[in-house]
């Protein structure tokens, strides 16, 4: 009987996109030769065409499968919620190809340089900090877009500083730092401490992605 | 009569660095040809090679060239200092392509990704912190070194987004908001605003080394 159609159509796409993924991370995108993903995906050129169109094609589908696949199950509101998804993104950079490929198309390729990824994660957290304003998390005076639009810089900074001194390794704790560093100054007077900003945190609800 | 040999081979040398930065800026490293940067800087690719050996090591000269030259001549000290620096840099990456070249080198490109910009720009703004820690301007609690790390990231990032959505064109303004986020968690107590992170302070003491 063999699968539907359907089903092997969506199993070939998701095996090209996670081999370009694994190239792209391993060669970046300019050393990606098409064959070597299609080895590694055991698919053809047909297949790859048919689905992206072209490299680029895959590559943009690569940049977009790097979504967050832990921040819909978090738990968490506001302050805490937006802590989390640093943290879980920290940690997870350091063991999904998926998302790294992404991070490094987003940022090293002219082609796909207009600022989107930067954009749409801004508004991600900009969300989630007017609800912190909402619940009454924020010192007076906090603008939850200013604070959005520096922590997806910061956020981007530290990784690229991280994975030249270490390959990503400090990441993690870095992202900690940073909210040691910002929480006293946008959380209200005396509540930094009740949020948790730890490095176990960040690979406890990371693991629960993995598991989905 | 002419120049003495060594003011001339000083003007060759320097000849090269600013024809380098002006095309690795406007055309990127790899897609900057040797002959672009000879016609641009009006000399032959015999003094390129003697002056530099090869393309890279004309490249690792422009990243060195980019060093602040506005930095020895501020007179603010400790956080106001590190405020400075930060500003001056985000004001002179809009007018000074050798900067620029310089930033770009030190992030995209793996021949000269070993983290030592970041680890000597860090070691810099430690040096302020600690300065401020002993003029009695930071938080209790607040540790120089961990606040230099972050800095440090904080501005590649937010370099990198800014450059991604306008061209750098709000640099400035977000260097100045990263501080306004920044600085009440590390300041002593009621003094963030004591601190001036004005675009216009940036400007001005930019404009400062450009007379140098």
């Amino acid at each position: 009987m063999g699968q539907p159609k359907q089903e092997r159509a969506v199993q070939t796409r998701s095996a090209l996109v996670r081999a370009a993924a694994e190239v792209f991370d391993e060669y970046g995108y300019a050393g990606a030769g098409i064959n070597r993903i299609l080895k590694r995906a055991g698919l053809t050129a047909g297949a790859l065409y048919f689905h992206f169109g072209s490299k680029e094609g895959l590559a943009e589908a690569v940049m977009n499968a790097g979504q967050d696949t832990v921040e819909p199950l978090l738990e968490s509101r506001g302050l805490q919620r937006l802590v989390d998804v640093t943290l879980v993104w920290a940690h997870r950079l350091g063991v999904d190809p998926l998302l790294r490929a992404g991070v490094e198309l987003s940022l090293g390729h002219e082609d796909f340089a207009d600022g989107a990824p930067f954009e749409s994660r801004r508004e991600l957290m900009a969300g989630y900090l007017r609800e912190a304003r909402d619940l009454g998390e924020l010192r007076e005076g906090v603008d939850p877009e200013v604070v959005a639009r520096f922590v997806v810089g910061a956020c981007t900074g530290i990784q690229l500083y991280s994975r030249q001194v270490d390959g990503r390794a400090s990441l993690p704790q870095r992202v900690k730092e940073m909210w040691d560093c910002l929480l006293p100054g946008i959380a209200a007077p005396g509540t930094a401490q009740d949020f948790d900003t730890g490095v176990a945190r960040g690979e406890r609800l990371g693991r629960m992605g993995a598991q989905a």
